[in-house]
């Protein structure tokens, strides 16, 4: 039998103590545990790069896969923390929106609130759920526990974590950046499934006065100094400069909004 | 029987070979050790913020797990090589502090010094024995080597590498910045054991001209803009703004005095 | 049977989901592999120093050892997949030269172009080759199978990735900077094998007009102001500067030319 896999998805950073406690906590209880980092490095309490990391990384693990997700800006406070099953996998984290978009799919899936103490370790701090509630509930759930002994399915609606472009005219909407990656390429929010004709028909993709008009297949086939648009391997459209960092060479942030306009119809 | 576990700590960084070799090394004596990285982002040669993290992390971890910590200035130079057993756990690093912190709570504990060339690389470099002596050494450990076989029992006096706060005067003291963790809270050396009086007597917490007079138990319940001090998951006093790095807010590094004082008494 | 160790050396950065999916291919594929990161932090496209950071660590794992390598400026165009057997161990990523180090010295090597897509993911990415051909190609053969299956022997000539210093004068070198460490130290690709008259024969070191003179066997023995020269324990000549980094000091990059010339001849 294969060894359960635990992943880890936080905005701690690695150079202080709390993921290696939270893994610690982890080997504690289920000592065979497999541990995969996705990463610590979501920046401080941005719930929407969390969901989007979160949603891209899942899909290629293993059925039976446990993921903690702990980007908690509202730890101590009131948010619930939550145990969500869909697709097969398993996701703890708090009910913040960091788990909003695994379920947007259409997938049918099942949250419970994590309010059974004897999941948790015996002293809950006020400041790291990471490591005395997420950790060991991910813990006991490789060991074999049942979903439903964690808590009540949870019942009405939850945080959205993660904002989808906005049409503002017929041919133009609004967009937001998700990230920057570590090649300086912009990752935006328009996904393939409504946005796949930029493909094919003329479109301008406009951040801060800046603006590309030009679609490319793969990095590789832009000429050295254009920018261009491409679906990324996440199925969201990147704007990209090939071997060099667009993100800096435009000095955009995540903050920027994203204007995409079509231009084959009279109002584009 | 459950793998033995292998954690790293070092100042490395994760971009050079550094950290792999090591993990090689261990793989190749050990093949079915667990490896689990605590950091390799120790600020280089730090031993305070070494042996902080060590000691937050390694409570953590199940009883047999070996820890291997190298941050480690003098390497080449005439410290001595370490292992010290305490609290069920292993640990290999050298004698410059940064295996202080562990053995100040009173547990009894044993430390030898490595002087074994047995369990080292065949050939010793004079400037790696993060991975040419301890991490032979923790994979010998793993495959279940006797402790007494690694080398003598060491009498007499380590280096401390961890300072505490100083009284200087009736209700004042003067600490240190031990880390700047991820999210820009201050990490100061004032411990909850001797000064958890703060969560309840009126005080000041001073950095730079920069005063702290506001407890809260929970990052949540300071208002936005107003720092806190709070006793963090780790047990020493943070200073904190809500969701802001107060560390950039207030230009503070870890070279800064931090003076404390009690303000319930005349001479307060 | 120990499990099958599979190593992963990209330039993707620990900030994006990319290194996390590439795990969970392997995972789904070979449930009981042993994932070790090398690092995931070489300078993006950065050829020479990928090719240097594998040789230095692959060296110290298992035999079996399987390792990608991931630092491919030119994914999705004409740049075939490759598929090296040499000292025991198995090494797959593009055909640029991040595999050209470990072919250098002189053991027996085969090489094999990937073509067979029964061991790709179903859907092949034009941007994402880590994920869809380097990591399932990894995990079957961590599973066993043969490497002759994967495609046919390479013949002819591979892009070499790795510059050797250049004989410019009868007692001069112009050589280069492989990578800045994590310490500052400036690591040069002047190798011991060719160099190793620096330990004892009057020498002189040049970056951008600033010069070395001074070898020191080991990091503790430099006066603490005082640069030197000394083979790092991967066996290249380094540069140092004991507990400060001589790379911030002398404001040097990977970019600049490093000059050493040997001073006890005539036209030294």
């Amino acid at each position: 039998m294969p060894k359960p896999i635990i992943t880890l998805l936080t905005d701690f950073g690695t150079r202080d103590y709390f993921v290696a406690a939270m893994k610690g906590v982890v080997l504690n209880i289920c000592p065979d545990a497999m541990l995969v980092d996705i990463t610590h490095e979501i920046a401080p309490f941005s719930i929407p790069e969390a969901a989007f990391t979160l949603t891209q990384a899942s899909r290629y693990f293993p059925k039976g896969t446990i993921h903690i997700v702990v980007v908690d800006p509202g730890v101590g406070g009131a948010r619930r923390p939550l145990l969500v099953q869909t697709g097969g996998q398993l996701f703890v984290g708090p009910d913040n929106g960091v788990l909003s978009l695994i379920l947007q799919d259409g997938t049918p899936s099942e949250t419970r609130v994590l309010s059974n103490p004897e999941f948790f370790l015996p002293e809950v701090s006020r400041t790291f759920h990471g490591r005395d509630v997420f950790a060991p509930v991910a813990a006991h759930l490789a060991r074999g526990a049942s979903p439903d002994r964690f808590g009540p399915v949870l019942t009405g609606p939850s945080p959205v974590g993660f904002d989808r472009p906005v049409q503002t005219a017929p041919n133009r909407w609004e967009g937001s950046i998700i990230k920057i990656d570590n090649f300086g390429n912009i990752v935006t929010n328009f996904d393939y499934e409504h946005f796949s004709w930029v493909t094919s028909a003329p479109f301008e993709c406009e951040i801060a006065q800046q603006i590309i008009s030009t679609y490319a297949p793969t990095y590789c086939e832009s000429a050295d100094s254009q920018p261009v648009a491409l679906f990324g391997s996440a199925g969201f459209l990147e704007l990209s400069l090939n071997r060099n960092s667009l993100a800096a060479s435009w000095k955009a942030g995540v903050k920027e909004p994203v204007e995409l306009r079509r231009q084959d119809t009279a109002d584009g």
